[in-house]
């Protein structure tokens, strides 16, 4: 690759995919490390949430999405879902070969390895991620002796979009998911992973409920770090100084999905950002 | 019509669509008024939930959904979600002509009318139907001094999915947002209109969050009562003895639909009854 085509690639935005709004945490964490760089999201709001949808239908999903990116010229593709993530990343990364293909699993797996220190980590997820078994393989992967508990919680979602994250009530909901976790008397999780690119909306209330002694790793910021270090090994990253633009492609109702990104994003979406597309 | 080719179309199925599962509770009530039909339940579980969908989508869906319903040969269609009734029926009724199209507002309006005796009734829907205004639109056709408030209840379908649907935790989630419904110092509705399919489901924690004052409607029953009325005018009902069959169709995941079906059931769907098929 000459350079000259290198440069033109680098200027290419970093494609971003989520089933809806989730996914703006991991937006927001690569904004905030590469402000250089353009950022075009993609949220499959007319379709969402794909964490009760089977993996079929999920990776047909994941497919039309990564084409409709590629399509458009992105020079990566981030998948901020981790329901996509955990049944597509391997389809979406043999089908577009030409770019990177970066999921929020592997990411996420790294940083609970890491971030653990007595090997007994707990992951909350949507009930499909949790199905699969992919953070479990993630983590096993990088320790093989590592002892994993996972929890479907198929509220938190809702929570998150409805914009209850703080209170009594919220933190009573979030109990009764999270405290069977680490009521086991063998085991004593000393990380929980978001699993879920809607959960950091709720962190404090999370952590409110399992306490100091729980570190809780977000995925958002590893997979920003990975998505720097492989642009980097490409030599793609964006030289030109200034900021970077945001384009924001949609599936359905743009409105609401500008209503629900500022709990997200923590400031408003102008809806002149957001695009309605048809992926199929 | 000849009274023979009446007689192959009473044969027919009668059609109950749903975004999801929420739609059995019609099928259930049709199933005990009208036991001699053949029912044919097609479930969108691929796009699931339409209530946080904009009208555009929710109409391509239900579409899509109806035109294969007819396809199969059906002498009634029944739109047992109250999301796609608000917005699609009028269109639907258009494009099918050819036999009964049956929502489940008008039902509810007719029901939440008749059993209210101080004129102020109150609704909870998903957010979609309650922006539409059409339960307001339908209740004020019928009675046009009736003080309707509505609540879009974005937590319930979760709740009644997951099979949280009694306890302290579930009436206090339910109460935030029943409570201000009820707490208007100048009015005191005296009816509370379940107006998604999902909610029968939490029939019992609601009434004890808004106590035996309020008369609960579900449309479920009073919907029957129009497919059987309906029927009964066009000389469509069946007339052998015996059971008529179930039959369910669904765009995702059969196992998943068998699980959460049994909730809103209260029996068991064998999986081999349920059939994936593709509406697009």
């Amino acid at each position: 690759m000459s350079s000259n085509s290198s440069s033109a690639i680098a200027d290419l935005p970093i494609g971003i995919f989520d089933s809806g709004v989730g996914g703006l945490t991991v937006l927001d964490a690569i904004r905030q490390q590469l402000p250089n760089e353009d950022l075009l999201y993609l949220g499959d709001t007319a379709r969402v949430p794909y964490g009760s949808k089977s993996s079929q239908s999920v990776i047909r999903y994941a497919r039309q999405a990564a084409d409709f990116m590629v399509e458009q010229g992105v020079k990566a593709l981030v998948i901020a879902c981790n329901t996509a993530s955990a049944v597509a990343i391997e389809d979406l990364q043999q089908r577009h070969p030409e770019l990177p293909v970066i999921g929020v699993i592997e990411p996420g797996a790294e940083a609970a390895v890491a971030g653990s220190e007595n090997g007994e980590i707990a992951v909350v997820a949507t009930e499909s991620t949790v199905n699969g078994g992919a953070y479990l393989k993630a983590i096993r992967h990088r320790k093989s002796d590592a002892v994993v508990k996972s929890q479907a919680c198929s509220l938190f979602v809702s929570l998150a979009e409805e914009g209850w994250t703080e209170g009594e009530l919220v933190e009573a909901i979030l109990s009764r998911y999270l405290t069977p976790l680490f009521s086991d008397p063998d085991h004593h999780p000393d990380t929980l992973v978001l699993g879920c690119t809607h959960y950091p909306v709720l962190k404090q209330a999370i952590a409110n409920v399992v306490g100091p002694h729980v570190t809780l790793v977000d995925s958002a910021q590893t997979t920003s770090n990975w998505v720097q270090q492989q642009l980097q090994q490409a030599n793609l990253l964006r030289q030109q100084d200034g900021s970077g633009r945001l384009h924001y492609l949609v599936t359905d109702g743009p409105e609401r999905f500008a209503r629900v990104a500022e709990l997200f994003l923590g400031h408003p979406v102008p809806v002149s950002d957001i695009e309605l597309v048809d992926l199929q």
